[in-house]
């Protein structure tokens, strides 16, 4: 479900303060150098090509046949590679929509239907089909409510604010949000913890159509009649299925009664296209929106609120049956250390027909699969079991991993030493966010990785591309700083850490499974055709990645990942850029705690004084904010501690392993592994994060608030970000606990390199 | 000509760092308490808005039949108030339309013409006339020309660097640009200097219709057919009567021929309304615009340059005669000092009706003419001679300020001691740019004016403002700085500098008389209809000063001023206060070298390493930045020293004035005064700007290219801007031998106030 990798993930993904200078770490023998340049010769990008032509050939969601019929069709040919494959199922319950609607019942433009399906365009024969499912968000609460509306802008926290300023409330009535600025289910469940009895969501052209580039078919932005599916459970809480949460849905699996899910909306929800929300928001009164909530129709924006604004009908109902998920999964047996796993995924369904978002990861999935079978086929046999997975259910809420992970979760805890993932693929620039212990090693793999467009390895691509946005006078004080990185050749590139919208989570943050998420983006992004009917062969291969050849990149670089991760006899770990991160994570936070302070000080004064009275326009409703309140001073000690000896100990592990790690005996090196390996199960803590404790990781978690956006020692930065400093105070110990726990196993790990 | 004060006016009149504390001024006596009561007294709205109503009855625009009408009412007004007052002619060149035409003659929607007049709007019959200029810009070069179009964005320099990275020329091209981003004459200019031979100019809805406030009559903004007329004549070069640079255009004067005149454009130029443009974008090819390039039109923007593209002939013919221009200048002889004045104007001429823009600051002067005469009838008697100014020709090009000024020069020079101007008023937020001696009185006054929404006085009101602006998370360093300086009540607010785009050019520019310029804004803002048919009364009215309470304000405010100056027996300023801007200033230009250096130290390793190639997407045009190439230090050591010696002759005036001022003999008193009159006279320097001599004062300018928006220590910054290092380093010399003239006349009044 994670749009294409863009620049600006890329941006965020380097998000940093000092990198330490790179590991002198032997490059790949000459040996593992052949290697990859065999499993290189084996990738094809025209046969890729037609492989997404097939599996893109019809829409492929949950339940439809074709996602079956590709589930089939995979395991098969990981079987004529020479693979061990299979494909293990589940029963997860999935609604799909019976009935919708949505019309302007009051108001300017009523009575107006919204269309909700999307046409076939000319030249593109495919989007005939008559499978696609509608406009239409999984797990939103069906219901047919008729009430005024009221436009939220993205529907964020920070909007409900500016409402309650403007003297507007969506209680009792129908909120309409434009996609963007957080993840999708935030906007419902806002909506709906607000007093809301129905949530529209649209993709304004600004951000998503005519605004952004010319629109499919002419170009590959967003047709005025396209929409975005998506999901809306309530992923913040707990991915997969809402039934099942912790343990996997097999058929016996104790399952919560549908009314119990938390995860589920109450509320309707329908996403719409442009086309029909021009007619929708103009039809609202009330004050002009705030100057940062306006889009690109051709209209003012106004909130609504007022007695004659637009009145709309939303009903939905949805078939609440249970259906069958077919995840793939193949094993290659690994020689030296069989019960040692490389896992690696990308799913396979999608909302339609998915070429992009996910087919054109699964092809560079598969495309490795096949090399690798090659490779194994030519003599060689990896170190490590090598899984190979292809995922189902990712779109409704990263259902076949979730419950993958959950009903595996003890050999996983036992033999993974890393999860790598991908998901829709483009053209560009190199991606990559995860686990920091592995960022020197994302770092060696991609200055190793040729770039199609440019002949330079995908690292220097990115490093160019870093430096030149620094260069830009109207950079801001992250660009700068990172182009400051992107400057030092001797320096790694930052990777970012990993929130949530992809199939990772589970595995990073429920059993505590070092991840690396990897794509490539920033060219042609095809956000515009995100999760609609127009995302197929036709528009992939037009606008994405003509000629597959990121695509085929995407397959070099994971399969160069998997490779030397299976062959290693050492650790490529660098934990010290795992600490590293964590104390510039931590002096966020620190930064974090004083500004709320000050600003909790500072709103004081001024609503002691009536300025935000006399600062409005008395002629436009204003109200003051509501009180923050005292800001209690958290004490970080803990944390300072913790850090402090996770530096230390880091350090002493790094150090130690490149003087003596290539002196280690074979036992040595196997009782080190066996030693890492599961390292970052420490940073799993039974209680969970505060209120939702499915979620372990005290490092690296989805953001309540953000969704796909990752919070890094998310139990004390959103305490404080919240305002709940006892929460706060609270897992400042957690936290430590987490860190030392953390620390104290590597200075074990350390113990063995030095000869213990 | 200038817009209303806005809140971003505003804000960069803020730009400010440290600011000394509150001088411990006097307040002003019981007695001139009293006389600001009894002149507030006869301020009265309702007859305001009838002035209003009739000067805005018809258009006004030089040359018209009501703009001599208004001119004799005006004049005859002020002698019913007890005033000595005349009109004096000038004779300008001031072109009118006599043809002009705009069509898509190539490309997707053609042909097309374009509408070029504004149609009458339901409800306000007074757009109903026959009488106003059609779409046209003032001294705009005749022509008939047939060219492929080109998008340029706003048509700045950086806009045209950016075309030159696309690989897109406008040699032999028609460029359309869209208002803002810069004044508007340098997009025509700027695009002839590249070898356009046609320019136009639209409003985009973004920036100046309904993507900022619902569109006249419903609101506030400009219509779709609504155009902004205005002067393209070369302001930064000199204003005025193109054929008298330097000279007023008396009957005698000698003149230049019209192919002599450098300020007038060469190519033809028309401004047109969003309807049209959509048109003439929407026919645009090659790449799409970049992203900060793009409105609100429901399109995608194109840049044009390819073989597809639009093509537009454009043909504007006009009559160049000569008019006569109507200025009304009236006097108050003052009773111990009647060589000495203080000059208050405003301009009378609009575009169409012309009711904000300049109607509604004008009937503050008539207002303010009103109530002084009718203090002068209840037996006061100013200290000064008041000299009050209704300039024609101002939205020309400063045509009736400038001619004065350049006539009375002398006259000025001996006798004036500060312009206060104003222009178009609004509704909302205290605003005053202007020389920073008198930054504490303009402080001093606006602390003593109550705001008509809030019942605070209007500084309370605005410092409320920067507080708040200053608390939001999404502030800026400015705002921040801004901020902190508001949040302290013992410190004034600080002003901006004056760039130009209004009547006070000549007097600060030219001549080196202090000016401060005023005005109220920020709510209920008349962008939307500026220089437009629909500026009327009925507008004014209703969305931008209802009850003409803040013109009346104004009023109260500038009427302060003047009654304060024509007064006070010492002087007002405080030369500290503009010492420490000049300093901040020198710190500015400072930073801005060494940031010029590393751009180009930055820029040349980056086209080493063909980073910028590298960072480009192959698929759309781009090419490396030309180089900058090397970037001499320069030594700022003559600056460093007259910086110095200001600061510490400033503090010394200030010390002496507060401590003995009082205790000085009348004589005393009337040398302090005479030495401290044309002490600003001291900035100018002979030579003037580089290029542009008529700028003769070294501190204030308005910037080559950005029109209205000023640069301070001109010779030396805009130098470094444009890279142009000798200027640099010989404006140094230059602007440090006017800031020595200046502390050193400023000792001379020290020695006064010390008994000298």
């Amino acid at each position: 479900m994670n749009r294409h990798t863009t620049l600006a993930a890329l941006l965020s993904a380097c998000a940093l303060g000092a990198v330490s200078a790179a590991w002198a770490a032997p490059p790949p023998t000459m040996d593992s150098r052949a290697l990859e340049a065999k499993f290189d010769a084996q990738i094809d990008p025209a046969e890729m090509g037609g492989w997404l032509k097939l599996l893109a050939a019809e829409p492929n969601h949950v339940g439809s046949a074709h996602d079956k019929t590709n589930a089939e069709w995979i395991a098969a040919q990981l079987k004529s590679w020479g693979w061990n494959a299979r494909i293990e199922t589940f029963d997860v319950l999935y609604p799909t929509p019976i009935s919708e609607s949505l019309e302007l019942v009051g108001g300017a433009g009523a009575p107006f239907k919204a269309t909700l399906t999307e046409p076939p365009v000319a030249g593109d024969a495919a989007t005939n089909t008559k499978d696609a499912l509608p406009a239409y968000v999984a797990f939103q609460g069906d219901g047919d409510v008729t009430a005024p509306l009221v436009y939220v802008n993205y529907g964020m926290p920070d909007d409900y604010l500016a409402l309650e300023r403007m003297g507007i409330s969506v209680k009792g009535k129908i909120a309409i949000a434009r996609y963007g600025g957080g993840w999708r289910g935030l906007k419902p469940k806002l909506a709906q913890d607000h007093g809301a009895v129905g949530a529209i969501i649209y993709s304004d052209p600004k951000d998503d159509g005519y605004a952004t580039e010319d629109v499919y078919p002419k170009g590959p932005a967003r047709p005025p009649h396209g929409f975005q599916r998506g999901s809306v459970a309530d992923m913040t809480l707990y991915p997969g299925d809402p039934l099942t949460p912790g343990v996997g849905s097999t058929k016996d699996a104790k399952r919560l009664d549908r009314s119990q899910a938390q995860t589920i909306l109450k509320i309707p929800c329908l996403p719409i296209s442009y086309a029909d929300a021009q007619v929708l928001l103009a039809s609202l009164d009330g004050p002009v929106a705030p100057a940062n909530w306006r889009g690109s129709l051709p209209i003012t924006y106004h909130v609504g609120g007022g007695a004659a604004g637009g009145r709309v009908r939303l009903a939905v109902k949805s078939d609440w049956s249970t259906k069958t998920l077919y995840d793939v999964v193949g094993e290659l047996k690994g020689r030296d250390a069989p019960n040692e796993w490389i896992v690696r995924g990308n799913h396979h369904d999608g909302w339609v027909m998915g070429a992009s978002d996910p087919l054109s990861g699964q092809i560079a999935l598969l495309a490795e699969a096949k090399a690798l079978g090659g490779l194994v086929k030519a003599g060689w046999k990896p170190g490590r079991t090598i899984v190979y997975t292809s995922w189902d259910g990712e779109e409704p809420m990263l259902l076949g991993s979730t419950e993958w992970a959950e009903t595996h979760a003890d050999e996983l805890k036992a033999k993974a030493l890393v999860y790598i993932n991908s998901d829709g693929n483009g053209r560009g620039f190199f991606g990559a966010e995860g686990s920091h212990a592995f960022q020197h090693f994302v770092n060696q793999v991609s200055a190793d990785v040729k770039d199609p467009e440019t002949g330079v390895s995908v690292r220097d691509r990115l490093r160019a591309r870093l430096e030149v946005l620094a260069a830009d006078p109207g950079a801001n004080e992250q660009a700068r700083a990172t182009g400051k990185i992107a400057a030092d050749p001797a320096k790694d590139l930052p990777i970012a850490p990993l929130g949530s919208g992809s199939d990772y989570s589970a595995f990073l943050q429920h059993l505590g499974l070092a991840s690396i998420n990897v794509g490539y983006g920033g060219e042609g992004d095809s956000g515009g055709v995100y999760h609609s009917l127009y995302d197929d062969y036709e528009h992939h291969s037009r606008f994405v990645d003509p000629g597959f050849v990121y695509d085929a990149t995407l397959a070099k670089t994971v399969g160069r990942m998997v490779i030397r991760l299976a062959d290693a006899d050492l650790p490529v770990q660098r934990y010290g850029d795992f600490a590293d991160t964590v104390g510039r994570y931590l002096d966020e936070v620190k930064k974090l705690a004083e500004t709320t302070r000050d600003q909790a000080a500072t709103q004081k004064k001024l609503l002691a004084s009536n300025a935000y009275g006399l600062a409005a326009d008395p002629t436009i409703p204003h109200a003051a904010p509501t009180a923050l309140g005292q800001s209690p001073a958290t004490n970080f000690a803990a944390l300072d501690v913790a850090v402090a000896k996770l530096k230390a100990s880091s350090a002493a592990f790094d150090t130690a392993l490149a003087a003596k790690g290539a002196g280690l005996s074979k036992p040595q090196k196997a009782r080190l592994g066996a030693a890492v390996r599961p390292l970052d199960q420490s940073l799993l803590r039974p209680e969970g994060l505060p209120g939702r404790p499915w979620y372990m990781n005290m490092v690296y978690a989805p953001g309540r608030f953000t969704g796909y956006g990752a919070k890094t020692l998310p139990g004390v930065r959103e305490a404080i970000e919240e305002r709940r400093f006892d929460d706060a105070q609270k897992y400042v110990g957690v936290t430590a606990q987490a860190l030392e726990a953390y620390a104290a196993n590597l200075d074990k790990a350390t113990a063995i390199v030095n000869g213990g």
